[in-house]
Parts: C-alpha cells; structure tokens; sequence
C-alpha cells in the first residue's frame, strides 16, 4: 500500500530547509497539536489533534500518534486501509521587526509530515494512548488510574511513519536589503515568543490540601526554561549582530 | 465558481460547537499562523501560513488573508480561479488533568474555514499587505518604510471568505466520569497555557541608543494581559467547581 507523495523539496527560501533528525525530534517533542489534512469527496479538509511520538516496536520505528475517537471523521475515513495525509507541527518563536514589511518575518520551527495514517493494532493500542499521555502531560502515567476495556474500546490511535518529512526552520534575526530606504533610527529585532504555563487551576474534585503534583509543576518550568535556552542561543548564534540593551541584560 | 464543501457539522463533542461570530473574531484576532490545507495530484497537504484579517472593501467582508510569494507552491496553485482549501486556526488554552486518561482532554479554540482561495486583485494588494502586517505586528505600520513597487510585484496575497467556518471550544473545568476507580486523592485541574513573548532582542542594525518601540512592548503586554484574564474567566466561569489554592490566590 502505497501512495505518490508530493515532492519534498522546498521551492522557497530552501537554506531553511533542514534534514537534520535532531531537529526533526525537537519539534517533534516541543509540540501538542499537530493539524492533519486529508481529502475527503475530492477537498481538503485540515483539523487539529493532540499527538504523541513513540516506537510501537513494530519496526516502523518512532511514529506520530494522533488520538481520536471511533467516532470521529478521519477515524472512520482511515478503515482497514488507512488514509493518505499530510500533518503539520508548527512553532511560532518569534517575531522579526525589520524597518520594512517586506524584510519582516518569523522565526519558526515546522515539520510536514506525508504517508498514510493507519489504524495502530488492537494489541498495541493500550500502549500508544499512554505515549500519547506522557507526549502530553510527562509523569502523569503514575497519577492516573488504569484504562478499561471500556474506555480502550471506544478510542483509537492512528499512526503516520516520520520518513516523508519535510522540516523548515528560521532562527535568525533581522535580514534587511541593505539601505534600499529603511530608517535606521527605527528599531530593529526579534520579539521572541513561546508557550508559557500560567498558575494551575486546582478542581474542586480534587481532595482539600492536595497541592499541585511535581509533575505538573515540573512541565511549566520545563516551557519556561525551554524558552530561556532558546533565547540565549539565539542572541549567541547572531553574535555581533545584535546589540545589549536594557531589557536584554 | 462554487465547490462542494464537506458538512460543517461536528460529527462528536457537538456541545463544543458554536456560531457566535464574536468567537470567531476572537480567534482570528488572537491567532498569527493559519494551517491551509490543498489538494495536490489527490494527495493532501498542510503548510503554515502568517496571516491577517480585514475588510478590503470588495463586499466579502472580513476575510482571512494569506501571505505568500508568487513563487510559492499554494499561491502558484490558486491560479486565475483559485483553489479549494481549508484553514485551521487553533489555540491551545490549558491542558486538563483528570484522573485517567480518558478524562484528560485540553482546553482550546479552533476555528476551521473552508472555501476557494482566490488571489487579492492587484489594486488591493498593498492594502492587503498592510493588513497582515498590521494583524501581526499591530503599531507598526508608522515605523517602516513604503512598499516598493518591485517589493509590490514579488509579493501575492490570497484572500479567504469566512461564511463557512466551524468553530469548536472547550473552555471548561476537569469533566471526570463520577466514581469509576480514580483516585481523589491525586491532584485534578487545568494547567492554563498561552503565546508569551520574551524580552525583545535588538539588532545591531539598529543605531545606538534606540529604544524598544512602544508597540513591540504593548504586544508582549497584550499576551500577557490576555492570558490573565482568560484564566480569571475560566475561575469566574467554573465557581464553585475550583478549589481556591496556594497558586491560584
């Protein structure tokens, strides 16, 4: 079962482009959505999922794991077969401010991934919907009960191999045609920007004076931190071309 | 030129569905990159597009526009009579913890357009140009240059009609099926994320002494501001359904 694939080549701004797995992995990692599109009565049709990654050990190695329901529409499309799409993970990571439109940007991190979406085996889903959990929520596996038959029963995870991939990625600053009019009096740079934790909302479900878990706590910092270490290997990678101020200092 | 379009109707979770159209604006107004789907040789494909939103006066009201380049593959697609596709707009809110799996879920905001994406005609281009530019760097049209006619040329802009969107919200608390074998003594609760920026970082473009700009600062302020007052009204909204704790007072 095979399907043409559309080209993998960039056709444009093609030094973004990156065959790097570790990058690949990274975006992988630093995701939760992925929007997945499939051509349902000869259109496209895109809707987002929470994902996972993981090696179901059945030789196809590290997967892209979409939760879904047996109810659900690319669920029910993927049958005995599986369906042909295209899933999309995308990091806004800033902002760049030239002194033009044209030379404005963003700095991103994207993978689109190809192939057919198939059904993960009966016998392998209880596993995958955990990958799914510990994608999304780390260390939660040891809080939560069992799943039951029932629950099994009523979910489904597809699964999309990571060899078709195409991985783009702008971590630069500011790229201007030099002086066709720009003011240079005008400030110039990048408003970095990442996902952030707010303070957690405690439910009322929950027993009086359980405090928010390690793991919950852990997660913010993690995004916090993530976002540091971006931030400052950013500002090293352009070395001289960028400037200390105030608020970077 | 109409093309068939697959039902709007939300085949699960239907309580999640709405037609407020300020739920609509909200989320396009709060969103950067729009996930466009296409049909390519009958295969799907999803790339991430910097958008904005607005009125170019040709009697579509608002629309979704897409920037690209004419030499990029979606836009050289769209052609004379523009192409069918599907756009996603999705914010991931909050990540909730029941206490299984199957009750986990996220909280979010998801808006999916779908529709023929034509090309702006030429004498609203640059307006259409501003318009993105506007939406995603709001301010700053007064501290950079004119377009140039050559920039003008090389630069395309698809636009996108908003009259067959479907939009999907969960902006709840921990929903856990009473009493089947979790542990109410393991923390539940929702931990709230957005899009934060960081402190900006200043091109050695820019001359000495220039200050971050007060409209690259109220954006980071907006999200901010933003995120605090989602999260106060996710309090407010679930009442008594929330245990007030040490991080959340």
């Amino acid at each position: 079962m095979t399907d043409a694939s559309p080209s993998l080549t960039v056709r444009r701004k093609r030094d973004r482009q990156t065959d790097d797995p570790a990058v690949l992995d990274e975006i992988m990692a630093h995701g939760a959505i992925a929007h997945v599109a499939m051509v349902r009565d000869g259109l496209p049709i895109v809707l987002p999922y929470l994902y996972g990654v993981g090696d179901l050990g059945d030789g196809r190695g590290r997967q892209l794991l979409l939760h879904g329901s047996t109810g659900g529409g690319l669920f029910l499309d993927a049958g005995e077969d599986g369906v042909p799409v295209s899933a999309a993970i995308t990091h806004l990571d800033g902002l760049v401010y030239a002194r033009s439109l044209n030379d404005s940007s963003a700095n991103y991190r994207s993978a689109m991934i190809f192939g057919r979406a198939t059904l993960v085996p009966t016998e392998q889903r209880l596993e995958a919907l955990w990958m799914v959990g510990d994608h999304l929520m780390p260390g939660r596996r040891a809080g939560v009960r069992e799943i039951t038959a029932k629950e099994l029963a009523a979910t489904t995870v597809l699964r999309l191999p990571l060899d078709r991939v195409s991985v783009k990625v702008r971590f630069q600053g500011v790229g201007e045609a030099p002086d066709d009019g720009e003011d240079h009096g005008v400030w110039a740079g990048i408003l970095p920007l990442s996902m952030q934790a707010g303070a957690p909302i405690t439910g009322a479900v929950t027993d009086a004076g359980v405090p928010v878990p390690a793991d919950v706590t852990a997660l913010a910092g993690t995004l916090e931190a993530r976002a540091a270490e971006r931030r400052a290997a950013l500002v090293e990678r352009l070395g001289a071309a960028v400037r200390p101020t105030e608020s970077t200092n």
